[in-house]
């Protein structure tokens, strides 16, 4: 098989790089590993920046957003037991969108089926060959039989696990990563939110998150110990976490009901450079993790997926190679500056164990002084809707 | 000897204290374990906030800061082998008055004996009695003899390693700290400043900072180990590592000349809570210490100078206690402000042992982000002038 962009990994990178190039006429097949089902089964945060959501219009996918999305204009800051509001629409006049990442798969699936462009689900054993030179080729085995696509370019697409950073050689890559010491224990409920808008929580008992997926679906959030196991944490026992962290009002309106999903993820931040070795990009997860604080994982895959995007368009259509020698360099750049803003929420509202009363202290100024702030304010905002790109 | 306000120590802080409470009419005694000439051969940094300038003004002393003083409308940031200068007075419409602490203490001392004011020089022994009631007593022994000085208030103007702070029950006080693992080789040179303004520089060999006294003469910091001693450092070492932490175009313009004053600082951030304790007031360094970076050791003792003033004021002018109850919380408030600054600058800009390529990728990121951003640079700006009161 031939193709002009093979791209690896079917998660919402690759299906809004595929809808994009499919849609401006350049040809390319997704590989991924596991079913579709597979993939739609992955429970992801959906804090859309507006960047994002333009991104997802341009793919022609996002109807459904805009109709079952909700507008959220800004979001709210708990500490020393009030509630502080920041709101971005008035503050930069922006503001983002909350809608399950789930969702946006499922909306991309459906972009790509009705555009009628190939995936390829359940490919096995997908290695990439001579990714340096002009003909870069992937294999893979499926049905009993292996299988070559031959292209003129491949997108990593696959995560962190994927196979498409660890074709890059160690001497090319640098790594750079954090490892934050606690985890969250999250529940998804369908129960209404427990205010409009998300509420981040400092306590000193540590961070709380209430988030949601719609009107009448909430994703509740604690910090947890590393050494915790969903099972130890019963409903009963979530709940009572919970509202030690929050404010009486928020404690209040919170309803109480039977957790469907329950899991503990790990915080880490990690950035591999460069994002492109020859003729092969990493894009999202395969290149950057951050931290959930802040909501940027979803977001920064787009990003990286609107510089490939208009790289490969620059490519194809303008017969130029500065948007894909520039590729690396301007992802990054917009990479790192997410990467410090989750870091930033993420030590800005977590108890680290072993920190100091003087550390505590400083995390409960530095909110007190951001809420006094028209600028500081106006800084977490500008980042929280999305840095220009 | 009876008064109504005996201040101990003669630093900036109780120097103007005493020429506030005598130009309100308020008696007062300065006591100060030291000689003038000690008090004013301490050398300390010069950034004064305009409320500092203003407080200063309001004293009667403001008049030749205003004419040796340089008014400082922004600072440089260096980093990554460039500069960028962050405009306060474009941002913000303020600025700072660089002006050596000691030409400050110099214009106090004048003042106070220009007012007929006492200050009791060289007593030993000082001690602080009955406190928590309504006549504390402070004791002190000077030219062999025994004092007492009968007051309604008791001002602990005497610095970290003062009496003043000691007097307070440890059942009374919380401390917050944290000791830095570094310090700051400083020398005082002859030569003009390297730039018009401030510069402070992020270097992965560790902080340096080009200060000035005044147009001829320069206060240069490398951030060195706290193993170091000054006699490992001759002038040309100095110069040579100094060197190689700015970018080409300071390099061009330092003037290195032979050093008169050279001094390795720690760096470290504390507070003692409360500032009160019955009618013992602490004021500057006895209550909380700051690092360097910022600037903010004495427009924090001036800051909380000002609310000190006010609080007797309106004790004794309006026979209000509201001042002296509110003194230690309002003084807090922008202590801990000040803290957070001070600790957020000393973060981002110094090499701490054993960071990580990820940390000192934040430090990066972060300068590279608040140079990028309107609202990070206001925010910076608005802190570095010094908040509201």
């Amino acid at each position: 098989m031939r193709t002009q962009v093979a791209i690896i990994g079917a998660g919402p990178a690759g299906l809004l790089l595929g809808q994009l190039l499919t849609r401006h006429g350049i040809d390319n097949v997704i590989l991924e590993r596991q079913t579709g089902d597979y993939v739609l089964g992955r429970i992801r945060a959906g804090v859309v920046e507006q960047g994002t959501a333009d991104l997802l219009d341009e793919a022609g996918v996002g109807a459904r957003m805009h109709a079952e999305g909700l507008a959220h204009d800004g979001i709210e800051l708990a500490f020393a037991g009030e509630r502080h509001r920041i709101d971005f629409h008035t503050l930069i006049g922006r503001r983002v969108i909350v809608y399950g990442q789930t969702e946006i798969t499922r909306d991309l699936m459906e972009g790509r089926a009705a555009a009628g462009a190939q995936t390829i689900y359940e490919a096995e054993d997908v290695s990439l060959h001579d990714v340096t030179g002009d003909r870069p080729r992937v294999r893979y085995h499926k049905d009993g039989a292996d299988h070559e696509i031959e292209c003129d370019f491949i997108a990593g697409c696959d995560g962190y696990h994927g196979v498409s950073r660890k074709s890059i050689p160690d001497s090319v890559l640098k790594h750079y990563e954090r490892v934050y010491p606690f985890g969250w224990l999250g529940i998804l409920v369908d129960r209404p939110p427990v205010s409009d808008e998300l509420i981040y929580a400092n306590h000193e008992r540590g961070f709380a998150l209430c988030s949601m997926r719609s009107q009448t679906r909430s994703r509740l959030y604690i910090q947890c110990s590393l050494d915790d196991k969903v099972e130890d944490w019963s409903d009963a026992r979530f709940y009572e976490e919970l509202k030690r962290r929050l404010d009486s009002a928020a404690v209040a309106r919170l309803q109480e009901g039977p957790s469907f999903e329950k899991s503990i993820a790990p915080l880490r931040s990690f950035v591999a450079e460069p994002m492109r070795h020859g003729r092969l990009f990493l894009a999202g997860d395969a290149a950057h993790i951050v931290p959930p604080t802040g909501a940027k994982g979803l977001n920064l895959a787009a990003s990286d997926v609107r510089y490939l995007w208009q790289a490969l368009t620059d490519f194809y259509k303008r017969k130029s190679s500065a948007g894909i020698d520039g590729y690396s360099a301007a992802a990054l750049a917009r990479v790192w500056k997410a990467e410090r803003f989750s870091w930033w929420m993420t030590s800005m509202l977590h108890r680290f164990p072993g920190s100091s009363d003087f550390d505590q202290k400083m995390q409960e100024t530095e909110l007190a002084y951001l809420v006094s702030s028209q600028a500081a304010m106006t800084s977490l905002a500008e980042n929280y809707v999305g840095l220009p790109y």
